[in-house]
């Protein structure tokens, strides 16, 4: 076989469906967050305003995180040095762990080097090693979850997004004998929209089903504690396992679970994708430590980055720029064309110095494609004119329909 | 079902078996590598030296990774802020996939969180994307790698480690047609055992196969500028893929793979464990890059480190105290016997302030328990002679084989 033309061809059919991906080369800005240096292939550069980082919190900056990490690297150097359990565990983990099972209210809690591998790991060893084991996934799951399911090669049962009653009717049709796991999230990422948890876990609890709650999009952001969605709805007891990471809101690296102390010792036990691993370096434990704690006790990121959303919405609206609804901090602007969504991408970032990576199918659904606006606290009142001016700008020369007010 | 009592039973069953984990609670020294201080469970401390971390050249202390991680953290920040796709890529990531790339001889290279998420993301998508793909793989390959063509569903051959002969027999044996992939590592791990690469090289180019070589033990310790035992047997550009970890002997966190141009876009293109993470860190990345260039032109810590080797061995030698022999840079010193091996690791920890953690099955075969030994430049001959002496010293007390002279 002629692997390279092969990979040629794949690729070209990426090109010719508007799928294939060109990444943005960026240098962030400490202390001028969100501004980054964009990276032109021809050497030169652009300075440019970021609107779509998961750094929802611009905690990636807080000093104190900063200084965490440049302190644990003053002591105890770069790397981990090995896995957790040949020389990789440094003090900071235990640290982070009891952070984190503190953070959810559970017993104990369980890192890995990202939340993708924290999904994959743990529901792919729970749904492995849980003797006829069968998975209720919602059908807005991110892929981290579903390569997690398909590595278990448990029984995949998929119920209708955020529909109890389809989970309810899936459940009561499924072997009572079974082990069943419930696996959902709070806020799924291009959305925004919000998991009715509570009638979800009530479910749940009836058909004696474990419930498996991914947080990243929350963690941070949500609960007096920022606990995530969970918290502020006081259901986190009511949760078998919650997962989260620390680089989204927490603006450092890594991902983890929080459960019972059996369910991490038994997932720290057998999961390869835990075990075979080197360990996340001191210095990004440290600085998630710095930050969560930080964030338990500090309101004034969240209540800033909900100002600056409600914000950014109203003046949407005065536009009549067309974004989808929901009660999170996520705004999706509706553009509804893939070619559109590119270009519209590429004049905001060529012409307005304004950085809005296109989502295009196959991360949503086709005729849905956005611009996916993630405001944060560091967001002026003039970086939000700006965004919107040119915005309604962009959307008279390309013909796009507007909101009905 | 009592997920607990599940869970506890499970636990319970592996402590009855002896392969329950305990993790030593570290915190290692910058500057003092490889010293570092044990948190012990009744919050006391102890002074320990570590004999078995995978930061093989003490890179993790080194003054210009450590520096460039601090530098990179000033400019940036902490995290990425999003997956490589939206607003993740920093321009270090960049500048260390050319590094890579450069190392490896290769057009291209790609990053990954980890080595593990590397080899699982290369090997399953490659494997699950090429038509009727067949996946030849070392009886003795790491689970990343196994979890990985596992994850692709493709057809699976294991050839007897390193044995040339077999793995053409079940080539020869093998549809001419179907894409072939021949998966192995340079040095082992656990043996420290090197592989035929030349000889593989040459069966697998004779059958059309691609060949995929996991590095991860050898990158920045072999070949003249650290580019892996491929680079000291002149034949990088005889192998399709590259793969190799930022964890280990480069002394920071993070995997790769280094091929042609297309098969790295494939993958990036195509790999939900790259496309749907978020991205390393700049300071992750920064370090890399120093450590990288530092070691492409440093034969200092190679050849220090391969010293420090040989006078462990030779005073173990005078002891009688068996080691497997190989070419490599790891001692595996041979107990046999799973109970032993960890009541000499816990009596050198406890007693001698020696750490090196038991090796027992399923990592290696029963009876061929372990403590497996890395030297570093960084231990001294006091270090190396306190250790063979207290190894000596529990030889006699535990009644284990000398090995014969």
């Amino acid at each position: 076989m002629d692997f390279e033309a092969y990979f040629q061809g794949e690729l070209g059919a990426l090109r010719d469906e508007g799928r294939y991906r060109v990444f943005a080369d960026l240098e962030r800005h400490r202390g001028g967050f969100p501004r980054a240096t964009r990276h032109l292939e021809d050497g030169s550069t652009q300075d440019v305003t970021v609107w779509c980082s998961n750094d929802y919190l611009g905690m990636g900056q807080n000093p104190k995180v900063v200084d965490a990490m440049k302190a644990a690297i003053d002591q105890c150097g770069a790397g981990a040095g090995g896995t957790r359990n040949i020389s990789g565990t440094n003090h900071s983990h235990v640290l982070l762990e009891r952070e984190l099972a503190d953070l959810h209210g559970k017993q104990s809690a369980l890192l890995f080097t990202s939340g993708y591998v924290s999904n994959w790991a743990a529901l792919g060893t729970l749904a492995s090693k849980l003797p006829g084991c069968i998975v209720f996934s919602d059908a807005g799951n991110h892929a981290s979850m579903i390569e997690g399911i398909r590595h278990s090669r448990a029984e995949k049962v998929i119920w209708k997004h955020n529909n109890v009653r389809d989970l309810a009717a899936r459940l009561a049709a499924a072997d009572p004998r079974a082990p069943k796991i419930v696996a959902f999230e709070s806020v799924y990422s291009m959305d925004g929209d919000i998991a009715p948890i509570r009638e979800i876990v009530e479910v749940a609890e009836r058909f004696g089903a474990m419930t498996y709650l991914d947080e990243v999009h929350a963690v941070g952001l949500y609960g007096p504690r920022g606990g995530g969605i969970a918290e502020r709805e006081g259901l986190m007891d009511r949760i078998t396992v919650i997962e989260g990471t620390l680089g989204k809101a927490i603006g450092v690296m890594g991902g983890y679970i929080a459960a019972s102390e059996a369910l991490c010792d038994f997932v720290r036990s057998f999961a390869s994708g835990f075990i075979f691993t080197t360990a996340l370096p001191p210095a990004l434990a440290g600085g998630a430590v710095a930050s969560i704690r930080h964030l338990k006790v500090s309101n004034e990121e969240r209540l800033m980055q909900r100002d600056r959303v409600a914000r950014l919405r109203s003046l949407l609206d005065r536009r009549g720029i067309p974004y989808m609804p929901n009660d999170s901090h996520i705004v999706p602007v509706m553009v509804g064309n893939a070619a559109k969504c590119k270009w519209i991408s590429d004049l905001l970032l060529d012409h307005h110095g304004i950085y809005v990576q296109p989502i295009n199918y196959p991360t949503v659904p086709r005729t849905t494609e956005r611009l996916r606006i993630t405001p944060t606290p560091f967001h002026s009142d003039a970086d939000i004119d700006h965004l919107v001016g040119a915005l309604h700008q962009l959307w008279s020369r390309c013909a796009l329909s507007r909101a009905v007010a």
